[in-house]
C-alpha cells in the first residue's frame, strides 16, 4: 500500500479549512501533517481551539497538532484556505521558501503565472508552473461558483461554438463562511448580490477554459442570488450556440465515460435539490433540466455542487494531486 | 363620495381568493358583495368556514356573508380565483349570463378573444371584449411571475428592439397555494423546476406585449426555480437588443413619471428583497441591479413583486378598475 | 383634538429604535420630535443615514431629522433603544437633566427605585418614581420575553396560589438585532442557549408581579431555545397550582373584558402562529393550547407575542403613555 | 466472519422505510433480504419505483428487489415501518403466521403484551414475548420523541424519585413524513401542536420505565412544537425530584460507560443543535445544558436525537438485534 503524503493546511479553523482537514482525513492519498489557524490559535492543540462546525465528522487524529505559525510549515505541500489578504502576503513566501502551495484563496487566481486549475479541464494548464521563478509553486482553484459552473458547462463546450452564456446563479450561505450572512438576511428571503461575484465569474472562466495565456473569447453575463440554503451552489444555466442544437446532443455527452465520477445527470425534472444531492463530501457536479425551450441555438441547465467540497476544499485537494501526478509523469 | 361597486368573489377560501377579499376590504371603489368557496362550504357563512392565513387582516364585514354556489351570484362583476379547471367550467357560463367576469384563471388566458390584461401596458387589449360573443365578458391577468416581470420589462422594452430574454426566476412557496409544496422540499433547499411554467411565461409576454390578435415576436427563455420564501417572485433577467444600450437610458426611462406608482427603483444594490421589500398588500414591482456586464448589448435587472397581490388578487382588481374604466369612456 | 407630543428617540437606528420611530409615525398620541444613532451619525438626517429593514413602511416625516447627540436631546420625554453598554452611562445622565426616559434597555431594569412597568399589570409601580432623586425619571419596560410572558401569566396568576412556572421559550431571530445571529446558526436549526436570558427571566418576572420593593414569591424555571423565525417570541407554560383547577376557569378569566385589546385567545389548536397571528405593529399577545394534560393541578398554555413591539418598542411607548396618564390622574 | 441476517422491510418506500433500508445496508448484522411497499408497487423492482429522498446514499444492493406483498414475505425477520392503520391489520397476521415483526408504528405500541422496547432502558420487557399467544412475536419501538427523550431520562431517573417531569418539544419537519407539513406552515415559522402527540408521550414513558405489566408512577406533562428543521427532535426537560440534587450528580451518571456509546454530553452552552450533530446515521441522543436554576429539587437538561434514526428506523433495528440477543442467550 501506498505511504500516504502529509500536507500543510493553512487557515484549518475557517469554513474551508475545516472541510480540506475533513476531506484530507478521509483522502486514500493525503493526510494532515501541520496545520495552522489564527495568530491568536498558534502553540494550542487543534483540537481544543476549534468550533468544529463541518458535517464530516471531527477527524481525532488531528485533535492535538499544534497550531503553527504559516512561516514555520515545514511540510513541501501546502492546502491554503487563508483570507485573500493574507493569502496575498503569505502565500508567495512560502512559495520562495520552497513549498507547493496550492490554495482556495482568490489572491493569485487571475495571475497569468498562476494556473487557475480544474484537472478535469485544463490539467495542461500545470505547465504555467514553469513561469513561475521561485524554487516553489503556486496553483489556484477557482471561485466556488467557478468550479461548480466550468464543470457543469465543459460538456456543454463541445457541442459547438458559444455565443453568449447567461448564467443566474443560487449560492448557499455557507459560501460566505463564519459567521457569514446574517439570519434576518436569509430566513425566508434571497438576496440578489454578493459583491465582486458578478465580474470574477467571466473572468476565471474565460482563463479556465482558454489557453494558459490567452483567455478565451467566451462572453458570460451572470447575475447572483444568496438563497436560504446551507450548503450548494446552484447555476441556472442557458447558452447560445452558433449553430442549432439539439437536447440529445448534450446528453450524449454527458454520457461520456470521462465525466463518469466527476458529473451526475438527473432525468427527475425536479432535480438536482441540494437537499437530496449533496453528502457533505460530494464531489461530484449535478446537472439537471437539460432542455431547449423554443430556441435551437439555446440550450439551458441546471448545474449544483457542494460549494465547500467541490467548490473549496475538495477542489485543492484534487489540485495538489493533479500536481503530483503532473511532476510524476 | 363615490359609492363603491359590489364584487362577487369566485373561490374565496384559497390562497388567492382571501387575498382578493382582503384587497377589496381596502379599496376605494369596490366591496365584497358575495363569494363562493369549495362545494362544502355553500350555504354557510364564510367567516366561519374560512381559515383565514392571509397576511392582511380578516375583513369584519364579510364574516357573515354567506357562501354562495357559483351559479347563484348576482353581481354583475365578479371576480375568479376559482382553480384552472373549475374556471374553465364556470366562466363561460357566468359570461353567457351576462356578468363581467375577471379572472386570475389560467384556463382562458391564451383564448384570443380574452384580453391577458396588465391595463399599465396594453389596456387597449380590452377593444378584444367586442368580439366575445356573450352578454356578459371574460378578462384575465397573466399567471403570477408574468404579471410581475411584464411591469419589469415594459420600461426596459422601450430602449430598443430585442433580440432575447433570459429569465430565472425564485418564486414563492405561496405561488403553489397552500397547502401547496411540501416542507421537507423547501426548508433550507430549492427546486429547478414548477410544472408547465417555463412554457407559459414566453407565450404569455407575447400576448401582452403583441398585438390582441399578433403576439409580439419575442424570443424568451426561463429558468424556474421554487425558493423557501413565503411570498415574493423575483427573476433575474437579461435583455439581448440589436444595439448597444446604457444603464443610464434604463434608469431614465425608469424615472418616468408614468412608473411612479408601478416601479419602485433601487439603488442599493442589495436590494429588492422579498423580507424589505413587499407588504402585504404591495402592488408595486420593485427593480434592483440594473447593470451591463461586459457587452454593451445587454441590459441585466432584478425584478420581484408580491406573487398573491401584484402576481394575482392585485392585478385581477386592477383589471376590474381598468375595464370599468374602459366602458365609461 | 389633542395636540401629539414629540418624543426623542435614542438608538434609532437599530432594530428596536426603528420599530419605536414606525410606531410613533402611526400613534395618535406622539411624534417623533429628535432622534439619535451611533456617533458615526450625528449630524447627519436620519433618512440618509439610515438602513431601514423594519416591517412598516419608513415614515417619510422622519427623513430629514438630523441625528443628535444624547446630551443635546431638548424634548421632555425620551424613548430609548440604546444598547445596554450606552444606556448604563446616558441614561442617569439624561434623568439627572430632567428628563422622562423610558427605556427598552436593561440596564436598570432591576434597580430597586426604577419600574419595571407593564402598565397592564403593574400600573402603581409608577409610585417608584418618587423615590428617584433626580428632577427627570427612569422607567424601564422588561426583556422581550418577559414583556409577553407576564401578559399570558397574569390572568393565569388569578386562579390561584401558584407553586410553579415551567417556561420553554421559542425565540425568534429579531431578538438578537441585526447582524445579531448568523444564519447557519438559524437555517434549518434550533440553538437551546442565549446568553444570561435564562436568569433574567424569573427575576425580572418576580418584579413584575411583586410589590414594587418586594419581588412576588414565584418560583420560575426557563429553558430558552432560539428558533429560525423573524420576529414572535412564543413560550410553552405549564402553572403548578396549590389547588386543582379546570381550564375553564382559566378560560373564563381570559374572557374578561380587562384583556380585550391586550390577549387574544386562540381555540383552534394549532395556533398561535407567528406566521399567522402577528402584524408587524401587534400590541396583543395571542393565548392558545389551554390544556391541562393528566395533573389536576397543572395548566398549560402557549403565548406568542411580537418581541419587537409588544416586547420592546411598543411596550416603551405604552410605558410612557402610562407615565403621561399618572402624572395627569 | 458471521454471515448477515436477512430482514424482511414493510413499508419500505416512506420516509421511516428509507431509513430502514439505509441503515440496515451499513448494519454489520443485518441486510435487506426482502421489502414491500404500496399496494401499486407491488412486482415493481425497488430501484425503479422508489423517490429515494433519505440523507444516507441509496444502497445498490437492493435496486433489483423486487417489491411483494406484506402477507408473501418469507424472511423470519420483519421491520415495519407500515402505517398505524395498515399495522393494526397486517402485524397480527405475519405473527400468527410466525414472523418476527419488530414495528415502528403505533397500532400496538401500549398494548399490553407487547414490548415497548428501548433495549438500553428495558430490555426485560422482552419476556413479555412469553405472554404472546402467536408462534411469531411483535415488538415495538416508541414514539420518536419518546425514544429520544427516554434515553435522556434514563440517567436522570437514578438520581432520585421524580415528582414531576415537565417536557417541551421542539420536532422536526420529517416527524411527519413526506408530504407531510405544508412548508407555508414552517417557513420561518412554528406550530405549536402535533395531533395526539401530547396525550400519548407521558403513556409511552411510563410504559417504558415501568415494570412490563404496571407502568411506572411518573407525572409527565408534555406541550409540543413543530419548528423548521428538517431531521432532529429536541427536548426541553425539566425534572422536579422529591429531594434536593446536584448538576455534578447528573453530569457523574452521565459519565457512566454505559451511556457511553448511546449518549453524547456536551459542555458547549450552545450545544446540542441538529445542524451540528445529527449525522444521518446518528444513533446517540446528545444532552447538553444541564443545568438547575434556583430550585434545589430541580435538574433541567436539553436531549436532542435523529428523529428518524434514534427516533424510528435506528431503534426498530436495535429492537431486532436485542431480540436476537435475548432468545440467544
Amino acid at each position: 500500500m501506498m505511504q500516504k503524503i502529509g500536507v500543510a493546511v493553512l487557515g484549518a479553523t475557517g469554513t474551508v479549512g475545516q472541510k480540506v482537514v475533513a476531506l484530507l482525513a478521509q483522502d486514500p492519498h493525503f493526510y494532515v501533517a501541520e496545520l495552522t489557524g489564527s495568530a491568536s490559535r498558534e502553540g494550542k492543540p487543534y483540537g481544543s481551539t476549534i468550533d468544529w462546525r463541518d458535517d464530516l465528522s471531527f477527524p481525532e487524529e488531528v485533535r492535538t497538532l499544534i497550531c503553527k505559525s504559516p512561516l514555520d510549515i515545514e511540510s513541501p505541500y501546502i492546502i491554503s484556505a487563508l483570507p485573500a489578504d493574507e493569502a496575498l502576503k503569505i502565500e508567495p513566501m512560502l512559495a520562495q521558501k520552497g513549498h507547493i502551495v496550492v490554495s482556495n484563496a482568490s489572491a493569485f487566481r487571475m495571475d497569468p503565472k498562476v494556473p487557475l486549475l480544474v484537472p478535469e479541464i485544463n490539467a495542461h494548464h500545470l505547465d504555467l508552473l514553469y513561469s513561475q521563478e521561485t524554487q516553489g509553486k503556486l496553483i489556484t482553484n477557482p471561485n466556488c461558483v467557478v468550479a461548480i459552473a466550468s464543470l457543469g458547462l465543459a460538456p456543454f463546450l463541445k457541442l459547438g461554438s458559444i455565443k453568449h452564456i447567461h448564467m443566474v446563479t443560487l449560492q448557499a450561505a455557507s459560501g460566505a463562511g463564519y459567521p457569514g450572512v446574517p439570519s434576518l438576511d436569509l430566513l425566508g428571503n434571497t438576496i440578489p448580490y454578493i459583491a465582486g461575484e458578478e465580474d470574477k465569474i467571466p473572468q476565471e472562466l474565460r482563463k479556465i477554459f482558454g489557453d494558459p495565456i490567452h483567455p478565451m473569447d467566451l462572453k458570460v453575463s451572470v447575475q447572483v442570488n444568496r438563497v436560504p440554503v446551507r450548503h450548494g451552489h446552484m447555476a441556472s444555466i442557458q447558452l447560445t450556440y452558433e449553430k442549432a442544437v439539439h437536447v440529445e446532443e448534450a446528453l450524449e455527452v454527458l454520457q461520456d465515460s470521462s465525466y463518469k465520477n466527476i458529473i451526475k445527470v438527473h432525468k427527475d425534472p425536479t432535480r438536482p435539490q441540494a437537499a437530496l444531492d449533496l453528502k457533505p463530501n460530494e464531489m461530484r457536479v449535478h446537472i439537471g433540466r437539460v432542455s431547449q425551450g423554443e430556441d435551437a441555438h439555446i440550450l439551458r441547465f441546471v448545474v449544483l455542487g457542494h460549494n465547500l467540497v467541490r467548490g473549496a476544499a475538495g477542489a485543492a485537494i484534487e489540485n495538489l494531486r493533479a500536481y503530483l501526478s503532473f511532476i510524476n509523469d
